[in-house]
């Protein structure tokens, strides 16, 4: 890709926020993302639970600090993107995290059913990679060569995609 | 019941809280109980999603106003209880709204859900009744005479429960 | 609001599909919150399965007919938000109907659970109010009136909520 | 079985798809059925959303190509069966995907829940070999060898069933 | 369309059976879209539970009657397509049946579920009318004139479709 | 039927239970059944949570009062089923009553899923024809008479299957 | 016990059934509880889709050939117990087999669900240790010493229970 | 903590539940969050099933005891929390005990589900810790010093929680 990476080391434009640090695995795929696509972002962990206070400074103090998107992902009960959508007017995009407990239903289901007023966007269980994904999206209408950054990678995504073919065929005869 | 009706007017020992007007005909149920127990509480229209400061200010002086238990019923991804909880060390009830959409389940696993450290004491899909009830078993701990009525209440409940078969006996011949 | 109501002749910058016009009693709220924000949306009914080459055209010109975001509403195997994700990339923003038949389950998974690569900003099931309301969340990002608008819609959102302690304790006591 | 193993060098008559490499140990499945019964098909990766166009010119030449019947594996909010099915008259087999996410709902759902006017013939999660037994089946309305074939094949499914019984007894008897 | 109504009064190709007559009103759809094509179908109640040994009989000699797919509607512990589907190797399409009481998911599951083996061709929850555009797709394999109609039918599905856009914007204007 | 009338004044041997009276317009369909087949039953409301303690001397004293099956039928957190099977020896048949908050399976899950060691007869949501039928069925092992009732009444089931067929083409070809 | 083994050689009263011997595992629990009475049963695989004219035929010669009750295991798309009730007017008893695929909700529902007029008798999920509980408890109601053993039995689960108390509070104070 | 260690010796107060030793693992959390509190508590296994009515004995006894709460954890069929719950008007607190079988559903709603008049406190699935520290939470009503020791476990939730952000970010460096 052709952005530029000294745009990297800019003040943070999307906040990845998880409840907790047992979600940390899923939720650097969103990190990975935006280093991928040159875009600097900022990782914390804050609990809508344990912290709420400073969950609450964060919210509200993030459009002046220059936050363009938050990502939040969480799991079981999961107040954090809602929480966070309530105090501020930026895009909240959420992440439900897996639990066996409830294969992720409850997850899912407490970030998605907002209430009419404070919309969240939620992706799918664990796929921090999308979130990352649809913030650039949304960062991209007003950045040109982002958007050009974000049809490549959709260019890679079917060439990657079409040469499974040939993989596959060849794994089926090897097993033959 | 024998409980003194003044009481009633004294400075609220129960907060119930409601995340939308569009749930008070289920959670009225909640302050009916504690009308019939001489409990005085009051019933607040309090969204953490959309005032989430007022809820913010409601929960952290909850104990200097005086409140021992709080209530909080709501539905879809119902985060009301979970956010109280995480700003009181108060017993904070919870009580999922039914909703078609998901059949009450989006409520009740953001309700149920919670993370180690911050407990809601869940009841059952729509029944403010016994929030009510198990706020009163938490203050009769160390109320005695509570405790006698809740007893006495217990054993009206059996009597009621008794007295349906007679009915039912009857409602079966009628019918044959 | 003192949003210039002549940018609601102007060209579409919203498109809002949905892929039955059953859906259309839902799909309409998301609509009317443009109207009231004097943005400028267009709707249409196109079908994943029933017109797929006519979405193909829709979704691939998108961009260049001057859309930023596309409101995706359908129910049961619902694939037309995530079909359109497909082949833009806009921010595409799924609302999952209702159906009694598995109670709105088969339309949240089906537009939520995306593969990696190709996200869809899931809300809540019939919930196209805030789909609206994310959409302009989005659009605000480079828009300091519409960013106003939205941070006054909120302040009268919580208002509102204010205003229902009161009228719900009337009731309370109207039916003592 | 009698068939003739040249028919398998001919040019196919079912096509296997999968959205993605990491369905094919399920998929292959199907494909070792065609080939124990003598059937062409060809296996390929194309994806409802990395590679939508790819599938539209697949499924719009499928016909032309020779096919008679698509089989189609897909995971999560699986739409490729139900894209596939929108862009061709070929009746089109759907195989759920099982991830532990959701239990393999989210892939049954999204599959089997068409709406009216494009169905999708869906076999079980995870049961790809179903998949190819349906495909024989409509294959040999019109194909009586491959009828007698079937018949042939139920007649060793019941016998191997038969032979179950003696081992599980023995089993049983072993472990006492 | 130009099917040659005579076709109707000749020997049934498709056999719909439904295990109860309360689901009468559901798969009547499946018969009027065989009239609609002009294929000729019969309709029965039987069970799988209190009838099995006709059952049986119509299975076994459902290929000798001239049958050429089976198509089978039930609800709750939904038997009816895969005991049908055991016994014949023609293929076997289930229409799970809605109910309040699982939302449809006891019948869909115990359809669709079906063991490596035995298919059933399962569409949506009370979609008798994909049961039968199934069908009508797998005869059409090999009948022209037959798929000729397929296409007209899904070209006037799209047309059908295209007409809606106007509609609802009517609708929306109409209401502002 | 010809089973002698006399029986039916003789002491119960089935108790039928329910924890409510509000479960009544269901269970008594269990009453209509054993009136049917001349077998003396009784009905009662007892409550594993409102009168534990009748319960247990229900249960406790039922083999000595005659009883030989005990039917319970329950709703939500459904614990009479399992309780009652708890305290006595007899097969205890449970009887999920349905509520639309979810579905019926909380109460199908909280009578099917006992622990090892006390089993409870599980049928199906609101099925208390079948809870009777069982019973039926239990009873016949030992009363030879009954056995020939039971066969003779599914003679009849059969019978009234078989005239369906009929009943659904007429109205079939009426409503062409 | 004081049961007499001289009983286990006689012919059998219980017929244990599976569809796949891979439910063997689970089943054998059945076998190993008959064997712990001195009852005499039999096991065998017996599918209802791979061979349901041997179901038939094991069905309808049950009683003739002296069998009291079937337990019938099976998961998936679990017709086993279902279908073996329609032919038999023996108590049939039903064990859900768990799949990881759907957690066991697919055999649970496809047995449990039964249509007014055939109940299966459904114990919980891969219990089939209650199922030959359930079996015996039925016999036993005709067999005093049998009736004694269940009392004697249940006395030395309730022993068990009790030892536990004293062992955990071993294995919390070690590990303190 | 500056809990006085000497409370640990004196009479539980808080009597801790479990339906089976298999569930230990589980419930000693709730005794080491009592252990850490310096609150004194006694673990034991009755179950609802195999020893009702050494429940009864225990639940009836509990307030002369001197117990001022219970928490009972229990799976499947999970009838302990709420038959301890019929029997004694001390608060009792339900621990969902998790199952693979249905995920804790059926543990979950069994336990919350609880019909008008007779409450359960529900917390999450496995979540014992969180029913320990809402028991400490209702004994820190009466208890000032208790308030305060919650207060400061607030705090290091806090602070902890605070300083996973710090840890993340250096893993994230770390594996760039």
């Amino acid at each position: 890709m052709t952005i530029d990476p000294a745009k990297h080391s800019s003040a943070p434009v999307v906040g990845i926020l998880m409840g907790s640090d047992s979600d940390f695995e899923i939720m650097r795929e969103a990190s990975l993302v935006f280093d991928e696509f040159g875009i600097s972002s900022e990782i914390s962990v804050i609990s809508a639970h344990r912290t709420p206070h400073d969950l609450e400074e964060y919210a509200t103090s993030a459009i002046e600090r220059g936050l363009k998107v938050i990502i939040a992902g969480a799991g079981g009960a999961a107040h954090l993107p809602g929480v966070t959508a309530a105090m501020t007017v930026l895009p909240v995009i959420g992440v439900p995290i897996f639990s066996k407990k409830l294969n992720g239903q409850d997850s899912l289901y407490s970030i998605v059913q907002m209430p009419a007023g404070i919309p969240v966007a939620t992706v799918g269980i664990d796929n921090a990679r999308n979130a990352a994904l649809l913030a650039i999206q949304i960062l991209a209408l007003s950045d040109e060569p982002l958007m050009a950054a974000l049809i490549e990678f959709r260019n890679k995504l079917a060439d990657a995609s079409r040469q499974k073919t040939a993989k596959i065929r060849e794994k089926l005869h090897a097993k033959d």
